[in-house]
């Protein structure tokens, strides 16, 4: 079984010291109730459940996954109980809008709440955490009647909903899909077609789902112009709400996959469903796009929450597990054997893991904060500049933060030896829960094409600023205290080295595009190294104060954690950072080397 | 379903054109038969074998797994039959001694039949494997009646092996081990005790396992100097070797794990079993490490050949799906969408493994052909250079191919997008399967200390010339041609920078282990890529002159297959040998910022 308490003062730390949330979020109008102590409270709250709640069914979830019979799906032991309380405890409502019966809360505190979700039960998360997509898509596109009818049931939990894109032929082509809509007399349309990964698409843990399924109408014109978005309900609703008859769609089969094996993943036949339009025709794909710039997102917390479950467990391990001597001589010459926390190695891996998940962490809030921003600030300059650096910032988050996950869910599999392997240990599920991060939403790879061929070019550069420019200021502003030094100058080395790889693709794209995609994934990650560096020193800025001049065990005891905090950033500068020079000079290699061989010579 | 057909182009380029094999190992002593057309006669069949008897058992093996019932282990559908036909055709006795009845040839066959193997079928692989190893053992350590007793029966299959290492509370540090050894009043000994991880330890294929099993005898010295190895059989033969009573030693369980899960993992329970000691009490330890060298090397291709599976999948996935369209303008403007091998960073996914793979199997054939030499050579000063460059490069064979054929199963998967994660492709199976080859063997974290603490100092560095020597000799003797510049240079640079970090080792680690210790991984990576580059550049001297002046499509249908090796060895110095410039910064950043927080900050 895996280690887990939910790292709350890392979340208070970031949010109330380096973001400043006080004033940043909770100084937003409307969200002048979400106070530092409301956060507390719904920080701990969550904490208690996803530890109580969450983990104990997750392995035994993993391990019984779900069942498919005739159209119906079965999801594990203990889902159906953990949802209702879930539900119950106002988990679903956070972020919703109070008209519909939501707290009103702000994103970022949503963002936390899905950490812990994803560090505990990542396969219950999906249920929810569709929903809540669901409702951004309605809340954002859906007509008054829509939203009145569906975003109350949304809200509360007692209605599921789904995204339904990919069909057996096309991902992220979605311009190919083949699921038609025909007009009906009524004003609805009928549904026909097959849809394929579909999560949460059919289950047992609510009385109906709301499908959001993509489909072109008659006259649609080809290609991803021509798609459009429609409510598809498992049951037909009346206009009060309540079920009505079966609707068209059914779930052929559940797909046996490798993680997540306690979400459903469904095929979803739609024969002549009834559906309603979603806005306007031939529109699906942008109600889609404002949505998944959300849910990618999320994706990205969900590989943060893996990885500090992993490390968390590995920490564990390493402090019990005893195996041979430290090297320089016994650590513990009373005990057979040293825990294997001492050998350097070990070490390595345990504060790799840990400089990019608390790294990760404030980048992940940095940007979630700025959800919260780019919605609720009075001045639309202000809005503007946030919502340029959530666009910007959100394929970083989505790729990284789900490489990270997987990579660091490897590590602390490492740390466990053979009995990583080892399903009852927990440590290979995570691994396997991780992986599926890195594929849905966009697979990383189309997350780097939209960094480099939609963000870095929108309105001239303008998304860019909003990373540029503060980085650029803050560099100038810590250059010259000689103690920032071994923080400042390898950051901004980095940061140079991003400028001058963001120049070299604006010009070369621009000849050929092929250049732009072939840097594309390189250039992600030099990207996400130099935001985790100004992020690591924005905390030592924080941090380096707040230590009581080198006193180790002073009486203050956050001294400690501030002296970890240094001591991390010192490990991210020193032993991942470096990282970025090779990133540079593989993207400067540019693309012959990629491309050199015809198709046929593989 | 993966694709998969025999690299045997690849395989026989490397061992006729690149490694000489007609003359470097053919040529030896005892190896006389041994001839190409011999190797080729084994490669075909080999194929044939692996293609059309273990990879149609793959996947249903993975999905059927082990299943366990009061002692007795059942092997999936199909092993029982496989492995018949193995034995028959002769695949267990490829490199046996003939005085057991084995065929006598070269251990480089013997790896080159195990990449095909582990390429379509890993779980199937590890019995035969298993008892390879045992075999290894009691060849090299035995009495004469031991060897007469147990050799045939391993050789012809009809029985199998296993190694009893692991216990419960310890895998590293065998010091630890409980089992112990009484000495019976016949010159026998009773064991008890219990094993676990144990491969192989039961199941249905055979009429008899050997386990050879670590136990303390009552008078051992304490730690990993009072170890001895004992035979341990499983139904006791008499002296013709016919099978007799069931000896003490049961299965009490298989484990529940990630992967090769056709391959029983179990806890073996010693009840007074009756064993016999092999070769000197207390050398167990020695016993097991010379055969473990040999183990490890095997471990290295299994990583090798789940990434060339992993590889030919991706680049079949990648031709026959369409999505999206060349970022150069359609590439098919006839089809709906251009195949995926058209955008550069998929492109790159598969440049980045095959690059890998082609020169991971040259590193893997360069020892392989090694050991060898290592044992056949009739000049001893050849014997031992031979056998220091097999010591110096298995840690490194062993963890890096198995480090890539984890990161390149992964690469593939991604390739694939959601169809990457679903059972029935059979990537994730690939994943899964090549998680454990970083593990079993030895970590890669303990093979990377094996590299640094055991190999690099031992004879004052003599080990480390058999590369040293070689590659110096090689970038001498190529520099000054203008043509080879892109080559050599980079192969150049990085060389230096191993030079550079091994002697920066050798000093910081006299004074300070713990300096090594917190180098080594990063130091057995860059070590990695330098032979990569090395052999890449050998590959490049002997495609170069084979290309027609540059005519593709030339007469000479070896052109393309040469002009692929040039545009590889291209690749892989400009997008893969540049981390070593990484690696080689985090190593010389050394253990402060690993070791600066207490054990109590984790």
């Amino acid at each position: 079984m895996v280690t887990y308490a939910a790292p709350l003062d890392d979340i208070r730390y970031l949010l109330n010291e380096v973001f400043d949330y006080g004033k940043t979020v909770a100084g937003l109008p409307g969200y002048e109730e979400a106070t530092p102590e409301i956060l507390d409270a719904v920080l701990e709250e969550g904490a208690r459940f996803c530890e109580n709640e969450l983990l104990p069914i997750n392995l035994s979830g993993d391990a019984e996954g779900c069942h498919y019979e005739n159209g119906v799906v079965r999801t594990p032991k203990g889902f159906k109980e953990a949802y209702q309380a879930f539900c119950e405890n106002g988990w679903t409502s956070l972020a919703c809008d109070p008209a519909y019966g939501g707290q009103g809360l702000p994103k970022t505190l949503q963002f936390v709440l899905e950490e812990l979700i994803c560090s505990t039960n990542l396969s219950f998360g999906m249920y929810p955490g569709l929903s809540h997509g669901a409702y951004n898509a309605l809340e954002l596109h859906g007509s008054d009647a829509q939203k009145s009818l569906y975003l109350p049931k949304l809200t509360d939990g007692s209605w599921s909903g789904t995204m339904c894109l990919t069909e057996p032929h096309c991902g992220t082509d979605l311009g190919l899909i083949k699921t038609k809509a025909e007009p009906d007399e009524d004003g609805s349309y009928r549904i026909s077609g097959t849809k394929i990964f579909i999560s949460a698409g059919e289950h047992d843990l609510t009385e109906n789902i709301v499908h959001l399924v993509l489909a072109k109408l008659p006259d649609a014109p080809p290609g991803s112009r021509g798609i459009s978005l429609f409510i598809v309900p498992k049951f037909l609703p009346d206009a009060d709400g309540s079920v009505g008859p079966r609707n068209g769609v059914r779930c052929g089969s559940i797909e046996k996959k490798m993680g997540i094996k306690a979400s459903s993943t469904c095929v979803m036949n739609f024969d002549d469903a009834q559906g309603w339009l979603i806005g306007e025709p031939h529109k699906g794909m942008r109600y889609m796009f404002t949505m998944m710039n959300v849910a990618r997102l999320a994706v990205g917390i969900q590989g943060l929450g893996l990885a500090e479950t992993a490390y968390q467990s590995a920490v564990a391990y390493a402090k019990d597990r005893r195996q041979g001597r430290a090297l320089k001589g016994a650590a513990e010459p009373e005990a057979a054997a040293d825990p294997i926390i001492v050998h350097p190695d070990v070490r390595k891996n345990l504060m790799r893991m840990r400089a990019i998940i608390e790294g990760g962490r404030a980048l992940a809030l940095w940007v979630g904060t700025a959800v919260d921003r780019a919605e609720k600030h009075p001045d639309p300059e202000a809005r503007q500049a946030a919502d340029d650096l959530v666009a910007l910032m959100t394929p970083i988050v989505k790729a990284y933060l789900t490489d990270a996950g997987f990579e660091l869910s490897n590590t602390g599999q490492q740390v466990f030896g053979g009995h990583g392997y080892i399903h009852e240990w927990g440590m290979e599920q995570l691994v396997r829960d991780a992986r599926i991060t890195q594929i849905y939403e966009g697979t990383n790879g189309i997350q780097a094409l939209d960094l480099v061929g939609r963000k870095l070019g929108q309105g001239m550069g303008r998304l860019l600023r909003q990373f540029f420019h503060p980085v650029q200021a803050f560099i100038e502003a810590n250059q010259t205290d000689p103690e920032m030094a071994e923080f400042v100058l390898p950051l901004a080395k980095s940061f140079a080295k991003l400028q001058q790889a963001t120049a070299w693709i604006a010009q070369q794209g621009l000849a050929d595009p092929e250049e732009a995609g072939a840097a594309s994934s390189d250039y992600l990650k030099l990207f996400a190294l130099t935001a985790l560096a100004y992020l690591w020193t924005r905390m030592v800025v924080v941090s380096k104060p707040q230590i009581n001049g080198g006193m180790k065990g002073a009486a203050n005891g956050d001294t400690a954690f501030h002296e970890a905090k240094l001591a991390t950033a010192r490990f991210y500068m020193a032993r991942v950072l470096p990282e970025s020079s090779a990133l540079f000079t593989a993207i400067m290699a540019g693309k012959k080397p990629l491309m050199a061989l015809d198709a046929e010579a593989f």
